[in-house]
Parts: C-alpha cells; sequence; structure tokens
C-alpha cells in the first residue's frame, strides 16, 4: 500500500503540472482573442506553440506513460478508488490512440492542418471552393490512415465520433439521425405551409430599435450572474466569437460579442454560461485532474449544459414572462412591442444557409447534411472534389434554399479544416439530452415552469449540478444520462419538444 | 566559424525560450491585476510559479552555462558582434551573483520574504511596525550575507546597488544626493517661506469639479495614444496599481486607476506610457533577447523615460498650453478654471506622507530618507527594532510632518519586504537623467517647448529612439548618457530645472 500512495503522489503530481500549464495555455487564447494587440500574433503563437509542446511532452511522456502502466496491473488497478479508475481509464483511453499513430504520421498531419486552415481562409476570401479542395482531400486521405492505425476493425468514422463523444458509434448515430431527420423534414414542411408563417418570420428583435450596447452589456451581465450566482469565479469579456475557457477550476471566462441583433448577444452568453456552469459545478475531488481539465470530456453533454439555459430556459415563455419587464426596461422602445410579440420574434423557424445563425429546428438538418457527408467521404461513396455540388444539392432537398457563395455554403464552418470530423453531431446530441434532461427536471418537480417565470433556478441548478455536472468525465455520458433520465439517448424527447413548441407558435394542429 | 555559428545558434535558441516564458509569466502576472476572479488567486500562484521555475531552471541550467563559458573564451568572443558581447557580459554578470550564493541560502531567503510579505501586510491592518520588524531584519541579515557569498570585498550596499543600477556605486550617490539634499531643502523652506504658499497650495484639481470615469478614460487614451502612436503594439487596461509590463515585443500593457483625482489618472498613464514606449522602441536585433527582455536593464534609465513623459512634458506649461482646450471640453467645469489656474493646481511643491502622492521636488526627500536608513542598517549603525522612530524623526527633520500611523510612514512601501533594498534610489536617479535628457534635447532643438505647445513630439520621440531607447540593455546607462547628453551624471540639470520651475510657480527671487 505504500508503493501504490507513492505511485499516486506521483501520478497527482503530474496531473497538477498538466492542469497549470493547459490553463496557462487557455489564458494565452483567451488573451490572444479578448486583449492581443494586432501585431503581436506571431509572437502570441511563439508563447502557445511553447506551452502547448509542453503538454504533448508531458502527456507522453515516459514518465507518465510507466506510471500509468503501473496504476493499470489488475492488482493495483483494483485497489483505486472509482475516480481514479476513471482517470486511469481515460489516460488508457487517449494514449492507445496517441501511441498508435506514428509520430511521422502526426507531424505530417499537423503541417497539413495548418496549409489547410490558410487555404480555408483563402478560399473565403476567394469564394472558391476549389483553393480548399486538394488540403481538405489530404485531410480526409490522413483520418484514413489515422483510423487505420487505431483500429482496422472498428469503422473509421466510428473511431472519430470516439473522440468527441466516448463510446459512441456510427451505428447509434444512423439510427438516431434517421429518425430525427424524418421528424424535421416533416416538422419544417408543415411550419412552412402554415398560413402564419410568413408574418411571423417576418418579425425580427433587431427590427424593434437600436439596442445601445451599454445597455446590452448591463442585460449580458444580469443573465449571467443570474446563470453563474458567484462572481468571484468566473469573468465576463468581449470578442469576436463568443466563447467559454476555463483557466483554472475557479476561473472560468466566458466571451460574448455584442450587435444590433441583441438575440444573439443574449443567447450566445446564455449558451457559453451554460458552459461555464458546467465547468463550476465540478466536484472538488476533480479538479486538477484529467477529469475535468481535458475536453476528453463528453463534448454532447458539455453541449447539452450550454443548450439547455440557451433553448430550454432563455427561449421559453416562461422564462421571457418573468424577464421581460426588466429587459424591456433597458431598451425604452420595447414597451410598444408585447410579450407575446417579441417571444415570437425569437423563435422564429426558417431554413437558413449558415449553421450558426439557424434556430433551433432546422439545425439539426445542417447537422446531418454534414454528418451525411462526412460518412460518405470516409466509405468512399463520394469525392471531396464534389463536395461544393453535393452540399448544394442537400441544402436545396433538406432546406429548400442553396448558397449563393460558398463562404456561405460548403467552406462555411472551420471544423474541417481544423481536422475536426466527427465533431458536429455532438451538438445535435447536445440538443437531445438536453430535452431529456428537461423531462427528467419536470417529472421530478412539476412546478418547475412556475419558478423559471419567477426567475428562480435554484432547483434546476441544484439538480443539474447533483445528476450532470458534478461527475465531470469520471463517468460516461450514457452512464450519466441513464442514471439522470432513467434511459438511454433518445430522440423523442427533443422531437415532442419541438413540435409542441413551434405547432403552438405557428398554430399548427397535428 | 561553424563552430561559432552553431554556438550562437543554440545560444538564441535558449534565449528566444527565455523570452517566451517570460513573456508568458508577465501575461499571468498582468491578468492577475486586471481580470483575475477574487477566487482563483491561488491557482493563478500554481501557475506563476510553475512558470517562474521554468525560467529559473532554464537561466541556471547547465545548457546554458556551459554555453556561455564556451563564447566568453577569449577567442572566441573577441569575434562577437557587439550586441552579442554585451549579452554574454549581463549573462557573466548575473551568473557569477547567482552561481556565487548557496541554494540553501536562496531557499532561505525566499522563504522569509514570503513570511515577510504576509506580515507586512498584517502590520498594515493592525497598523503595527512590531508585527513586521523582526521579519524585516531577517532579511536585512540574509542580505548581508548574501552580499558577504557574492564580494567579501565590495561594501554590501553597493552590491544590491548594482541589481538595479549596473555599475553605480554608494560612493557616487553619496556625492549625488549628499548634494540633491542640501538642495532640496534650501527650495523647500524658500518656497514655504513664501507668502503665496498657502494660497496656492489650497487649489487641487479635484476640487473644480467631478471627473467622470467614460471622459477620463477618453482623455487617457487620447494622451497614450499620443505618446506611443501605434495603437497596434500596445493596450491600456485598468487596475488598482497602475503599472506597464511586456508581454512580447509588439505586445506591451499599460495600466491605469481612474480616480476623482484625475492628475493620479493621468500623470500615471503618461508615466506608464514613457515607461512602454522605451520598450517599444528597441532596435529589433534585440527582441528576444537579454538586452530587451531582462529587468537588468538600467531602471534608473527605465525610470528617467516615464519621468521624462510625466515630468518634464505633461506637467509642463507648454503641454497645457497645447492640451487645455481639448481637456477641459471633456470636463466642462474646467471651463471657468484658467489654464494658469489648472496649471498650478497640479504643480504644487508640499510636503507630505506618502512617497506615491508625492511631488516632483519633495519626492527627492523621500527617497534620501530611505537611501539613509538602507545604508546605516548595512553599516550597523542603527538597529532594525528602531526603524519606526528613526523613520519619523527623519520626517521631521526633512518634510516638517511625522505620520499618524505606520502604514503612512515606516511600512507604507512595499519593497523591504520583497527584499528590493537598494531599488529606491532609481526613482531620483530616473529624475536627474531625466532633466538631463531634457537639457540635451533643448540644445540640440531650441524650438521643442513649442513643438510640445503644438503637440508636436516627433522631434522628441526620434530623438529619444535614437539617443537611449533603442540600445535596450546593449549598452550601460553611463555609456548611453555619456554619449546622449555630453557628460555623465550631473544632479545641477534636475536641481535647476526645479528651481526654475517652482520658483516661477511661487515667485521666489534667488
Amino acid at each position: 500500500m505504500e508503493q501504490l500512495s507513492k505511485l499516486l503522489e506521483e501520478f497527482n503530481a503530474i496531473e497538477k503540472e498538466l492542469a497549470l500549464l493547459k490553463g496557462v495555455l487557455a489564458l494565452l487564447n483567451w488573451d490572444r482573442d479578448v486583449n492581443l494587440p494586432k501585431k503581436a500574433f506571431n509572437q502570441r503563437a511563439n508563447q502557445e506553440t511553447l506551452i502547448s509542446v509542453q503538454v504533448h511532452n508531458l502527456f507522453t511522456s515516459k514518465k507518465l506513460t510507466t506510471l500509468i502502466k503501473k496504476l493499470s496491473k489488475k492488482s493495483v488497478y483494483s485497489k483505486l478508488s472509482n475516480n481514479d479508475k476513471a482517470r486511469i481509464d481515460l489516460y488508457n483511453w487517449k494514449l492507445k490512440k496517441l501511441l498508435k499513430v506514428p509520430k511521422e504520421h502526426i507531424e505530417e498531419y499537423t503541417q497539413t492542418l495548418s496549409l489547410a486552415h490558410h487555404a480555408w481562409q483563402d478560399a473565403r476570401t476567394k469564394e472558391s471552393y476549389a483553393e480548399f479542395s486538394p488540403h481538405l482531400k489530404k485531410v480526409f486521405d490522413l483520418k484514413k490512415i489515422e483510423a487505420k492505425y487505431i483500429d482496422p476493425k472498428v469503422h473509421p468514422y466510428s473511431i472519430f465520433l470516439d473522440d468527441y463523444e466516448r463510446g459512441i458509434t456510427m451505428q447509434e448515430l444512423d439510427k438516431i439521425f434517421s429518425e430525427l431527420k424524418s421528424e424535421l423534414l416533416t416538422m419544417l414542411s408543415k411550419i412552412k405551409a402554415s398560413p402564419n408563417y410568413n408574418k411571423i418570420n417576418s418579425i425580427k428583435p433587431s427590427s424593434f430599435g437600436v439596442y445601445p450596447k451599454d445597455a446590452q452589456m448591463e442585460v449580458l451581465n444580469d443573465v449571467a450572474i443570474k446563470i453563474l450566482s458567484d462572481t468571484d469565479r468566473f469573468m465576463l469579456a468581449e470578442t469576436i466569437h463568443p466563447f467559454m475557457t476555463s483557466i483554472s477550476s475557479d476561473d472560468i471566462r466566458i466571451t460574448t460579442a455584442v450587435r444590433n441583433d441583441p438575440f444573439f448577444s443574449f443567447g450566445s452568453t446564455v449558451h457559453e454560461s451554460g458552459h461555464a456552469l458546467y465547468e463550476l459545478d465540478f466536484d472538488s475531488k476533480i479538479y486538477e485532474t484529467i477529469l475535468s481539465s481535458d475536453s476528453s470530456l463528453s463534448l454532447a453533454l458539455h453541449e447539452s449544459q450550454s443548450r439547455f439555459w440557451e433553448n430550454m430556459i432563455c427561449k421559453s415563455e416562461s422564462f421571457w414572462k418573468g424577464y421581460y419587464s426588466y429587459y424591456s426596461s433597458k431598451f425604452p422602445f420595447l414597451k410598444k412591442i408585447s410579450l407575446d410579440e417579441f417571444y415570437r420574434s425569437i423563435n422564429v423557424a426558417m431554413p437558413t444557409l449558415v449553421r450558426i445563425e439557424s434556430d433551433e429546428l432546422t439545425y439539426g438538418l445542417h447537422v446531418i447534411i454534414r454528418y451525411e457527408i462526412e460518412k460518405d467521404l470516409f466509405e468512399d461513396k463520394i469525392k471531396v472534389e464534389d463536395l461544393e455540388h453535393i452540399w448544394n444539392s442537400k441544402y436545396q432537398e433538406y432546406l429548400g434554399i442553396v448558397p449563393s457563395k460558398p463562404s456561405k455554403g460548403v467552406i462555411q464552418d472551420s471544423h474541417w479544416s481544423g481536422g475536426n470530423i466527427g465533431y458536429f453531431p455532438t451538438y445535435v446530441l447536445g440538443s437531445i439530452y438536453s430535452a431529456m434532461i428537461f423531462n427528467a427536471i419536470k417529472k421530478e418537480h412539476p412546478q418547475v415552469e412556475k419558478e423559471i417565470e419567477q426567475l428562480d433556478f435554484t432547483f434546476v441548478k441544484s439538480w443539474l449540478k447533483e445528476h450532470i455536472h458534478k461527475y465531470g468525465a469520471s463517468k460516461t455520458s450514457k452512464e450519466i444520462i441513464l442514471a439522470a433520465c432513467g434511459k438511454d439517448l433518445d430522440v423523442k424527447d427533443f422531437t415532442s419538444y419541438l413540435k409542441n413548441k413551434y405547432y403552438t407558435i405557428y398554430g399548427i394542429k397535428e
């Protein structure tokens, strides 16, 4: 036992150093987007590279891998606490992949991504998919080879899905997405056929007036504090693209972009606050371990928390019943706009070209298009060269619209140029989880919607902490969802939620 | 020669890594004071320690010390460029001290400082010097031992002066400070005897009205841009205690604290902008080397630049002739205050208890008191236990006032608890240099004061860059000042400047 405690002590020390370094790297990134003077970008990139390399070297160090090996021995592993077992499992899961891929492959891949990212930016400026296509082909080719290194017996796409949502397979997703797709297409066609469609969809919150920046910032701070409570553990800053990052367990940063589309700022701040609350609620026992500090946490579960607050709570009628009088007091021209009109203006369903500007309902179709394309590429059913055409046909088929230029189409997202293939599905899985979670909460505590009307989130927050947040990655999202919701991933909670919400708004009877 | 270029390449790589790490550390510190959520202080301290240790380990690494040794060999050294020689000289100068002090001593010292800092904070809260005294005694005792390790033949105080202003000795300072002290005491007694003394000193800029924060920030940004020109290489943020820090050569940060004493904010922003301009003007050849990235640059020369802009320029009548119409347009109540009245209100000379709140004239006396005490302690002429009494007597003798409580007296500064003994003199040396520099500029370019009236700093800035800034630490401040001003350190430029300015304000004839 003496031996075990010494091993654990060494392991803890390395994990702590890793967590500290990751925090430093997160600060370098955050500061780059929030503060950095323009001319310092190259020097900042050098600082980021230096610390990234330190993280990578420590993670793959002989020191750490030897420790993991020793702690993984049956006789030792069996004596570990559940949390320590989960830590070892996660390292083994990550290292298994990392150590199977030859160093030369990783180097070629890294260089390819760097060129691909520039090419992607170029292609967007020139509005030319052809500029990007050969780079994207190389990314997919290398990904296919990587998958073979890791496990030639598993479908390559499942291997990469697993990177973002541990344990999920392509077969499961196929089932879920096929059901979701058919439901979404039916809903969308009913909504488009509704006699109220044009009238409702013509109203946008930005058409009501000009939302001054100071007043918006006041509101954004207010809502962030309502969600996050403890102002001594987070901060809100401004950037171009909103994001959340964790610099240490008591230092969570959210950023916002203030626009005259006030709901963009509001929705994205609430979204990032949902991510932040998840991280702030981790059990302190998992601080500075891989269970809290690594993106190998379930991305879908993380996303479910941002979407829970953004959609289930802050786009709901209950929330606005409680919040509108404060909100409209900050923007006096809203006095003339009824609560009902405002609520509808932030809840239209309408096909659009750009994923990140789309609504709750059509969002799923954007993701399904990407999922189908990624899978078909891995199965060599389609060619990278033909992607622009394929993309446009799918948008025509599912959404009834076609991009006028590639930057609003096939090259709108940065994911592929960054090698993040298999990432998109986690967004929709997040929405599905969030609907399941909301149903579980309502079942246990039927008065929750009344409480939301009173802006009282006490129950919701304590439920989320107890059933979802505190675990971090000490359990898989499958385990967490099963225990919290009493069932496995089920798309019906989400589709019923959408039907119920949008059919009411558009006056559609089933 | 092949061999030499390889040595230099390795040396450059280590210096670059050191510079990057120091930049990362600077960002961790800056962000702590500007953004950090309260509860994250301990975690941030761990991040700072991790990177500090990396800097220290790399600086004293076998790899680097061996390289320095090889590059210091006569046959090799003689082939180096002047800049490379200066780099090697600086490393040898720093390492000589660092490697002579035993590791155990450094550890004891570090621990002592950590306790001393807490004790100092405690003592301030409790208003009790006795709380701090035993810790301060230990700091001085350890400093005396350290001096013996470094060079038992040199006066211990000279050893530490050299840490902050390379090459200066106690003997030189004694001469300068004795002349300065006698001049300052004479000036102060004449000013206090002036019939206008009470009238002039009763006017403070804060008495004119309330200066809204937004308008102050606008003015602060305006003046910082006037001094620093390139907005893509610096940024201004808010903190409690203003400071300047360099995160990389193109990323210089200045901070400000907005108070209703508008000149505190204005003066301190100009002061930090002066520091920033110095760093921004370094020759790009010395970027990411010890010649630009180390605090072993002359602190006095650095300080001369902040004081040049704060005092010589932005407290001058010429500057306000050009700036007052813009400045007063931001604070409408100033329309009733004449330029002359405003200028006098920011240029009173009056004994005060707190160094950082004192004026240009009495400032020197605050520093001389500290210098005399530090020296007497090293020479065992006085005891740490008696410091409160000694402090108060000196304030009575030189300034005619006595602190009502220790936080406004002997424990007002953090320097001693931080082990920074020998640091205070650099502040006054900075003032002396700044007066010498301004005289040199006026001699070469007599129309400079007219240009300042027009807020045209083109000549001043290019002169400073060419004669002072570009060198960084590639020359000592002695060499730089001699070449720029045509003479060695000379206190008379400063005393004449003060006489000329304050005798005019108070209507005193010599």
